[in-house]
């Protein structure tokens, strides 16, 4: 098992707890949540698999599905301790979209396509699994919150491109760099409240 | 025909009703309203075999197509009959759920697909459609609701995983015990209004 | 460039303004707002392509995702030319809409899919990109809009299949005429608030 193997599965189980959290707020069961949980965990990587055209990932793996629902159950049992109205939520979605993000941008180097797609493809696959988390629980997407959540993703995609593409840099280093920016930026604009208005030269 | 292929058609008619039935409660007319049902009656299937890599099982067979737009249409011309403040849509939604998951689980297991992800794919195929039609008629998804829904399928597809691999019950037996099973628990749980703290041991 | 890649990025570019205009509803920033854009871009196809299983159209050719993004940007930076109030966001959706959907039946036809299932697959690429914008933004879809929309591009896309299928138009003359027609009848339901009652033989 190589570290980005386990990256990965650390990306799967975030996205479950975050998908039992946001299901925390519905009247859900623990099967319903679990199933939320592995939907979130697995979703946005087999949308990446499907554009791909490449075997879907959790398919002939069984630690996928299994790391997702076994976080979903613990994430469930653990819910009286979880508090729910916190911002844990969003920090388990950065933590999942950072490496997903990330994660995609090199599959997509591995496969040979262009850095730009790559790119594009990183944020499908880090938005991809949330927007499903938020469609099935009737959560308004995180996405649209207004902290900043797509700038953080494609800054640092974009960095980790530009540092394979440019300076040559080893993809896992540069994976490395891109999912910590990734996560950083985002966790910034979570505790900070940071918003575009925050950021921006001129002021709207 | 066999009888695997016409139970595949009830299902679809049973989602495609079940998507004119979601649609009555918006102001949406009868085109409008058969694209809701057709959309919710191949929806799960269709994720499935992009998951699975396999043709969409609707492309080559018009039949599909046929008989949810048909049921969609004869569904809309009767609204009036059908009393959308009732649980038909639940019920109908159950036929569909219980005969497409463990339909699903069926074709994982010709395919040569484990066990395991067979019921994770019954999962996914079964709550497919219902899932596109409550989003895109504005419902809460059947699967947040109070009672019971992934548990009966779980349940039921778990039963049918154990019965084709433990017992080596044939598997068109197993599919019919497990699509009856996932629709009698079901409808038990729509019509006793059945939640997990009614059948756990430690309530919550 | 062939007239119908032109016609496709114009498709491409209405899509992606629908979907800032769609965000600009919310609290979104430039960068998410963009990446509703492009989702909403090239999502129907996306779906299509999947389902046909061949290569995602995008994923070969940058000037989809470079049309689609610098449309996003601009049409954030005009934001506050444009009223989110009027029905500018319904136009172009109907321009995006007629043109993927009769593009959509073309190349359905040229894989020698039947007819019947060229205009499903012509109702799903068209309603598709919109749906996803729809989600994303927590919008009601366009569908359940009481103004006809379904009945458009079944209509025109039904009507594009004859003139290929009985009167052996060649499927470029017949593309130019379904979409034409698809976007007027959109138009005139969207400016004249048709419903289904207005055309209805029998009135309700």
């Amino acid at each position: 098992m190589d570290l980005f193997y386990i990256l990965g599965l650390v990306a799967t189980a975030a996205f479950a707890a975050s998908g039992i959290l946001a299901a925390l707020a519905t009247r859900i069961d623990l099967f319903g949540a679990v199933v939320v949980a592995v939907v979130t965990a697995v979703g946005g990587g087999t949308v990446r698999d499907l554009i791909l055209d490449v075997p879907v990932f959790w398919i002939h793996d069984q630690a996928w599905l299994f790391v997702a629902s076994l976080t979903g159950v613990l994430a469930f049992s653990a819910r009286r301790q979880l508090n729910a109205g916190s911002n844990a939520l969003a920090y388990l979605d950065a933590m999942g979209v950072a490496l997903f993000g990330s994660g995609a941008l090199l599959k997509c180097t591995a496969l040979g396509i262009p850095l730009s797609h790559g790119v594009a493809m990183g944020v499908v696959t880090a938005i991809g699994g949330g927007l499903i988390r938020d469609t099935l629980t009737g959560r308004d997407t995180l996405l649209v919150s207004p902290e900043l959540y797509a700038t953080p993703i494609i800054a640092g995609l974009t960095l980790q491109a530009l540092l394979v593409g440019l300076s040559g840099l080893d993809d896992s280093t540069a994976l490395l760099v891109g999912a910590v920016s990734i996560f950083t930026f985002r966790a910034l604009a979570i505790r900070w409240h940071w918003r575009m208005s925050d950021i921006a030269i001129n002021k709207p």
